[in-house]
């Protein structure tokens, strides 16, 4: 599969749309450039007839695009989004193309008001981390001409938009094997938001792990929070409380596991020798904990990047082979992993009285 | 004091420039808005002239400013970075204002092709971070009418140029204090480089408290670092490492406070039993730590939202009445301060062997 900017020839011109909207060529124009002076239900005839047309501008055909690209997060929250900024950036800088940065509060869609902002200021192309865009919006950028690739897709996006994710399946399976290698059986997961399609890649590669190693997956160690401290932590509270607690918990996230991390602190356990850790992402402050965190490194800069060179490519009409890159992930082994307590007895976790041998007083 | 961009009248006509540069009207107006299509040596000769007659475009006059904001670091190295951001984001995202980010790779100052390319692209203004521009730069951006705010300045700014800081003086105050008043006596601070304005006005803070205190200043006990981890974790070392060593450290940034709970989980100390740690930021991270990290709260959002009401301000030609804006620091106690040590014997800390009540070996 490829994709390509011009695959589809127009099939209209402007004129012709104009025609067929009653409009001047000039209002089809203002339409296409995002300028405010339209009425809003003129634009929308305008969108109507371009759209059955399934009209597509050329690259370069109508004035020239600003050096700018677009790039548009769900949530501006952590180091994480500082990783995936530095990816852009590197490749923009050097490139000379500005970097015209949003937010989405947490939304996973962007709103009408940015895409028509976005069309204004007709950027070379889009990036979209964590967030994709209404079936209208991705035909308005069509539309213009203006070309997206989606970074670390949130759910499913259409065949022909191109991504740039990493492999979360195998980072999921790469950290549960670790810990099915320290001697770890009871391994809890708490990962992302149920929705979020690379949440449930690395919960498949967990299940996958546990069933090769023939440990049963028990649903009550599988976890669905945010992928802030918060989430980690209030799912970690929960699971080290329950009778049968896990001595391994995997998070979705490093800042989950942070939040694994406090949970254990408040808990009275000691980490890697009560409970074992791996976080998810390897940012600058896994390395910063005590105990520094075991964790899957995602090369969230280098992903960044390469949607960057790729949407830089569409921008110059250039057919781009591979159009679903997953990059690779990797374990890295530092201090919160070790293998499980030998013989600590059930319920011990939460600070529960036990009644043997190890632990009378 | 008050500042405004059009406080300076425009000296001379557009024309009047072409005609001492002898170019046309055309090519002066290509230099103003940036535009490639002009030789390096007529463009250096009109900016000259415009330079010679203290020429100021008046906001617009002459077309229309995208809306667009350049905001630049000196350097995108943390969750410090998305702080700014977010209060960018906050205010431009309700005015509907693009913010075009960029980053200097940790100079102070942007290379000429930067500015180059801001005033090709023509933004409403740039807010700079922890950075500054050259005279000259300086002058191109008054030119063209473009107002710009430095954030968090590092080193002199000129005094019609806007500002937005933290009372970072007060800030080392009183972090000084709250270790005078567990008792502390030996207190070691690691600050920012000492070029950087910020870390000089923390340090003197730091000094006025323990005079005040009179508490003799030790010129050993005070280190000029990196911002980063591994800035605080070089220096903690060492300052561990001494015969009398300091009982509580004083970081210049979380980041720096974090590589100081590093050394000293590696020189096998407590924190805060055996040595007190108070960073500044208080970054999200500072509360993730074990313990959670006393810290000097600078708002780094509002400093940041404050600088870009302030452009946009400027951008729509209103005057600023109070251009030198320092925001309130604030002491936030967690868990890594407490009394010092009752009776330490010295060396301890560096794990040196100790055969006396004191010092002698």
């Amino acid at each position: 599969m490829s994709v390509t900017p011009t695959a589809r020839p127009a099939r209209a011109t402007i004129s012709a749309i104009a025609t067929e909207a009653g409009v001047s060529v000039a209002t089809v124009s203002k339409v296409l450039n995002g300028r405010p002076d339209v009425s809003a239900a003129t634009r929308a005839l305008v969108e109507q007839v371009l759209e059955r047309h399934d009209y597509r501008r050329r690259r370069g055909r109508v004035g020239t695009p600003a050096r700018l690209i677009d790039l548009v997060f769900h949530e501006l929250d952590s180091a994480w989004a500082v990783e995936i900024i530095r990816g852009v950036e590197a490749v923009c800088g050097r490139e000379r193309v500005g970097v015209v940065l949003s937010e989405l509060g947490g939304a996973h869609r962007p709103r009408q008001e940015w895409l028509d902002d976005v069309v204004a200021r007709r950027p070379l192309g889009v990036l979209l981390v964590l967030s994709d865009l209404h079936p209208a919006q991705r035909r308005q950028l069509e539309t213009r001409g203006i070309p997206y690739v989606v970074v670390d897709t949130a759910g499913e996006v259409p065949g022909d938009v191109p991504t740039v994710g990493s492999q979360n399946w195998n980072g999921g399976l790469a950290a549960t094997r670790h810990l099915l290698g320290l001697g770890h059986r009871r391994i809890a997961v708490v990962s992302g938001p149920a929705d979020v399609l690379c949440s449930r890649a690395r919960i498949d590669g967990y299940r996958s792990a546990l069933e090769e190693a023939g440990v049963p997956v028990d649903p009550a160690l599988i976890r669905h929070g945010n992928f802030f401290v918060d989430g980690g932590h209030a799912h970690a509270r929960e699971l080290l409380a329950t009778p049968d607690p896990p001595t391994a918990i995997f998070g979705g996230s490093d800042l989950q596991s942070i939040g694994v991390l406090r949970a254990a602190r408040e808990a009275g356990l000691r980490v890697p020798e009560d409970l074992s850790v791996v976080g998810y992402d390897d940012l600058p402050v896994a390395e910063w904990m005590g105990p520094a965190l075991t964790t899957v490194r995602q090369p969230l800069e280098e992903m960044a990047a390469t949607a960057t060179r790729m949407v830089l490519a569409l921008a110059a009409g250039e057919t781009i082979a591979n159009p679903r890159i997953e990059l690779a992930t990797e374990l890295v082994v530092r201090g919160s992993t070790a293998p499980p307590p030998a013989a600590r007895p059930a319920g011990d976790a939460a600070g529960n009285p036990s009644t043997s041998a190890t632990k009378e007083i």
